[in-house]
């Protein structure tokens, strides 16, 4: 595993040199976001939108080529300070361990982790037609779009449930407070009850056994030592090489910049806490069936 | 591939010695089943099901190891004529593409397919927390519950077209009237509207990606030249190794044998047609949620 620090962290408490790890003690700081699948799109947006309008949060940003990563390099120099990069493929489960750990020893916690990272399909079209289908194609588009964010809660929810609640909102009420957020990307497509079109298989699929995930984790993290709350949002059309090949099929107020959806998804997060765990919601609020 | 042949098959028209299928004539005789998974448990309970109650039906019986499927060999003794058994890997695309070519040779249709294999996890055991779930876990349980029954039907479907709606229902509307039935064999746990006790993340995440299969089915299988009717069934919990692990948490009167389970599931293919497409239902005909 590879790993890139654009900033100095010492204001943070947080030091990733690895090498030096044993001799770092975490302070708990200024609120933790982690954004997994952060090199472009919806992913690097969240890391803009959370390093402009969240100060004094920090932002851990993780994509599988850091070197590539010139977005993420370009707001590590506008944030000085406040954005970490770590190299991890959401694919390999031994990275995602490492990154882990790696976190848990330079912050100590996280209040919220987004992951993002999806395919559309290995091919970059979604299947018109069962001919288009392949069982290497779903499995590779499901490897991606769903093992990889259930890995991510696997080894970042201790962390989560440490967390201080920076993310969200918390009620008066102590039983509908949280600990730590996780954000499941997901796609209106992945609803079984709204699919009238067909096709898509291998995202389709992958997507509605991604909401599953996230409300098995909402249950598991639910509980009273845990309070993670766990959700599914749906982003909209968003203009990414993702949804590319389809954007002549959508009309113009219906294709948002990242920018927009990001601003719509992070206004949902304000509202989250535990009485809105194990949902699908898509960017205006509304909430979707399964 | 490895296949063998219980029967003679030429009294139904076919010959599944594949050295020689360029010679075969097919002949649209008795109705077809093809019963995926079927060497034991809910599989070999829908061959001796249907080739008891639905004579003159032939069914195809298709297993990894035909060799050592004693209670499909037994079968074909007590129906001569009536059952063949094919050798197929539901993990392999290739074997599943060169099966459906010999079926297609020998029997020329399908009337209905039921894919039924399926595992609880690699391990035996349904994951009941966050620390039981690995990536190749989940990908191995994805891989023959929910990618195995679609590559099945982007070759068999072919097939199906071509049926003569032998099961099922067909009323006297021709707009409801259909050629061929797909069953995927799902699961109560597979509904994320129904989870509310969590655990078993492989298994539930590779149930609800088959639902999303078999209405991504429907809808394009349900066309005026196609006519296939796809549905996921729930057996109840039955009385097979799959579930054994789990029994002693089951109330006696709801732990169903093979036997009564399938009674159940063709009682309700027994009632099916284009309009009941695109659907889950449970063993006692209730619709399930997504």
């Amino acid at each position: 595993m590879s790993y890139i620090i654009f900033c100095d962290l010492t204001n943070i408490g947080g030091n990733m040199n690895a090498t030096n790890s044993r001799y770092v003690t975490p302070v708990m700081a200024a609120r933790v976001a982690l954004i997994q699948g952060a090199s472009r799109g919806l992913g690097l947006e969240f890391c803009k939108h959370i390093l402009k309008f969240k100060p004094p949060a920090v932002v851990i940003a993780t994509c599988r080529n850091p070197e590539g990563a010139s977005g993420l390099r370009d707001l590590g120099g506008e944030h000085p300070g406040r954005l970490t990069v770590l190299g991890l493929d959401v694919n390999r489960e031994e990275e995602i361990r490492g990154a882990a750990e790696r976190v848990r020893q330079n912050f100590g916690r996280l209040d919220l982790m987004v992951n993002c990272s999806a395919v559309l399909h290995p091919s970059g079209k979604g299947e018109t037609s069962l001919r288009d289908v392949s069982a290497q194609g779903i499995i590779s588009t499901f490897t991606t779009n769903t093992v990889g964010p259930l890995i991510m809660a696997k080894y970042f929810s201790p962390l989560l449930q440490k967390g201080g609640g920076g993310f969200g909102h918390q009620p008066q009420e102590k039983v509908k407070q949280h600990k730590g957020i996780i954000v499941n990307i997901t796609a209106k497509v992945g609803s079984i009850g709204d699919n009238g079109l067909g096709g898509w298989y291998s995202y389709r699929m992958s997507k509605v056994a991604l909401n599953m995930a996230t409300k098995n984790l909402s249950i598991e993290l639910g509980r009273n030592q845990s309070k993670v709350v766990c959700v599914s949002l749906h982003p909209g059309t968003v203009n990414t090489n993702l949804s590319r090949p389809y954007h002549k099929n959508v009309p113009p107020n219906k294709l948002f910049s990242p920018e927009h959806s990001v601003n719509c998804l992070m206004n949902i997060i304000d509202t989250l806490h535990m009485d809105k765990t194990g949902r699908a919601y898509s960017w205006d609020g509304a909430e979707l069936p399964w």
